[in-house]
């Protein structure tokens, strides 16, 4: 599933922000899809109603050893997909959105542990989402896709782990998004998984987020072209994705952070052009990202996933954050990065404050970084070194 | 030019934010319009261009004295206009912007200064902008406005104190944009003020300022009903105005003020509804944001003036912010806000290192305040005492 490949620096030397490569790469990859189709594999919804069939797309990385015992589930962002590290083709320009922490020898080491990775529902990575086709209408389900919440994510990727023969894993590991389906997993599930590693993430939604994600949808939904999310055949709300993306991705940076790599910079330009013209090399970053965005992500999943983050709040359903940590059996490392201001470093203590509360076995890390709410995609040596022995050390304490 | 009346306690009990105004209003006001059309009124544009003619909204408060030293100049930020004191109607149901400050005892007494604020060019309160009609066509100037910038809005003020009859002001006074224009003021025209307040404000627009005024800029600029900026007489880019003003929102409210006044409260229900709706108050509050503001707000307007807080950089023609300092006569008052994420103090005290760097006399105040950048409109308290004691302790150091 997996195979290995010599790998030279100058292969990956575009990844993102260039360190050096040098532990190796997990290789060429394939996304592969399982769907659930069988009676008793439905997914009832947190919302109301169930899906069924649905298709859940997913990567694997490393093999699943004979105790079984080795598993990691690797759970992703808002933007993410299952393709979390290796290259789908050796031409493939770009490793998966994680490969600095996980192949051979790495932090999420593929020689040791099977590292799986599946798209959410809702998703548009090849999991079924708004734009799959609706089995009842034979044509993509558009705003007609039901709601989904971060534990229907969570319950769909438990079908996978069943599907995988994974009864345990020994960890769940995300940033973000993925921090709160890895808490999710601990609350709902917690004979699934021995550890837990959630990172740059929160036990409930902020509202400032919330307030940004509402600007993101508000704006793919002013666009007409949304056409009340059915616009598959159509033109796509391009525009609309474009600016949630660029919101977006300014959350993502700190304030230090777009000092340090734009700054007042211009772009291709000795003055001031007195237009409104991208000037500004940041204006310039971000028609790019916005634009880029949009040929690769679907925005009624924008819509839907949002929604999912801002309804996401573990105290809704048990009182407090202490209750709802009460059932959770697995151990944690908890890690909060300096500057992020999407979820700052006083979000995670909280979560370490509940569980240590609750008597569980908790670490809190905190990654000093400039790089705001995007530390954990890029901090690679302040995290792997942490993150492969607390993997280590919990593989020990490891039981069914 | 400005009335006392009796005001009561329940007259100004809509005001912002509830606190009690017992020292009284600055009583009925009305806008008042001047024409620059004679030859040498001409308006130079740092961008290229002339605008002749052009027009200033403006409003006064108190009394010119006859030794013309007790003019206070009040500069308004991004949405602001020249109505910042008192009420256009006995019904009116909102005072001036900045009526905390403003009024018989208060911070800016106007029984003791002649208080003047203006509309800046290329706004959509009265004074000359792109909604105004181009003398060329007969038709509103669109984007064939030019371009203009904090220096622009400057020299046109300095036309008005020409036509006031104030040589020298006593002080300029702003917050945000409403401070770059003070900076501006200090710097081009050094013998035009004794005193200087900027707040909330930077001497060069920070990146991520930019960054999100972009995504303002974008959502305008996607709308269809933009229609490249000649609108006028059609539908307006309200959509895209309001994700614009949406996003503004957010960045004048701090994390913790955003919490305390929303938190993740539910909006007139009891349970998320589990589909796009205003669900959270916060968001329901933006929307109302959005929408109301583009009944009272231009979009082109919105585009021209995030521009010339983008295009702000003392630096820029200076080489430093120190060598820019060089010509300031001026004593400053320089206050940052601890929450203002915009316009962090770092930003403010960077203003001060460069003064003191030029011997000049400033001072440093920081609000402790959790209400973000918009502090600088609600800590009445915290500053009334600061400011009146700076510009009473500066009368007595005016000199022409």
């Amino acid at each position: 599933m997996s195979g290995k490949r010599p790998t030279t620096r100058k292969e990956i030397g575009d990844v993102a922000m260039g360190f050096d490569d040098d532990a190796g790469s997990a290789g060429i990859v394939r996304t592969r899809h399982v769907t659930f189709d069988r009676p008793g594999q439905e997914l009832p919804l947190e919302g109301g109603g169930v899906l069924a069939p649905f298709t859940l797309a997913y990567e694997t990385y490393g093999s699943l050893n004979e105790r079984r015992d080795n598993a990691i589930l690797v759970t992703h962002a808002l933007s993410g997909n299952a393709h979390v590290a290796g290259r789908h083709d050796v031409a493939d320009k770009r490793p998966g959105w994680w490969d600095m922490l996980i192949g051979p020898g790495k932090g999420l080491d593929t020689d040791r542990y099977f590292v799986i990775c599946a798209n959410v529902i809702g998703g548009c990575g090849g999991s079924t989402g708004p734009s799959s086709v609706d089995p009842a209408t034979g044509r993509p389900f558009g705003t007609d896709f039901p709601m989904i919440t971060i534990k229907d994510m969570v319950n769909a990727q438990v079908r996978l782990l069943d599907h995988l023969g994974v009864d345990k894993l020994l960890a769940a590991v995300g940033g973000s998004m993925g921090g709160m389906q890895v808490l999710e997993l601990a609350v709902s599930h917690p004979d699934r998984t021995h550890l837990c590693v959630p990172m740059a993430t929160a036990a409930r939604q902020p509202t400032m987020a919330i307030a940004f994600n509402e600007v993101g949808r508000q704006a793919i939904m002013a666009d007409p072209d949304w056409q009340g999310g059915h616009y598959y055949g159509g033109r796509s709300p391009a525009k609309g994705l474009s600016v949630a993306r660029m919101v977006g991705h300014i959350t993502y940076l700190s304030d230090e952070a777009m000092e340090e790599k734009f700054g007042r910079r211009l772009q291709d330009i000795h003055d001031y052009t007195f237009t409104f013209s991208a000037d500004f090399e940041v204006e310039s970053y971000l028609r790019y990202q916005g634009l880029s965005f949009t040929n690769r992500f679907d925005a009624n999943t924008y819509l839907y996933i949002t929604r999912a983050l801002d309804y996401f709040d573990l105290t809704r359903r048990h009182g407090t954050l202490v209750k709802a940590f009460e059932a959770v059996k697995a151990r944690f490392l908890v890690m909060g990065f300096s500057s992020d201001w999407l979820h700052p470093p006083y979000q995670l203590k909280e979560i370490v404050s509940a569980l240590r509360a609750t008597q569980r076995h908790v670490s809190y890390y905190e990654v000093e970084s400039h790089f705001g709410h995007d530390a954990f995609l890029l901090e690679r040596e302040k995290m792997e070194g942490i993150i492969a022995a607390f993997l280590s050390s919990g593989s020990k304490s490891y039981h069914r």
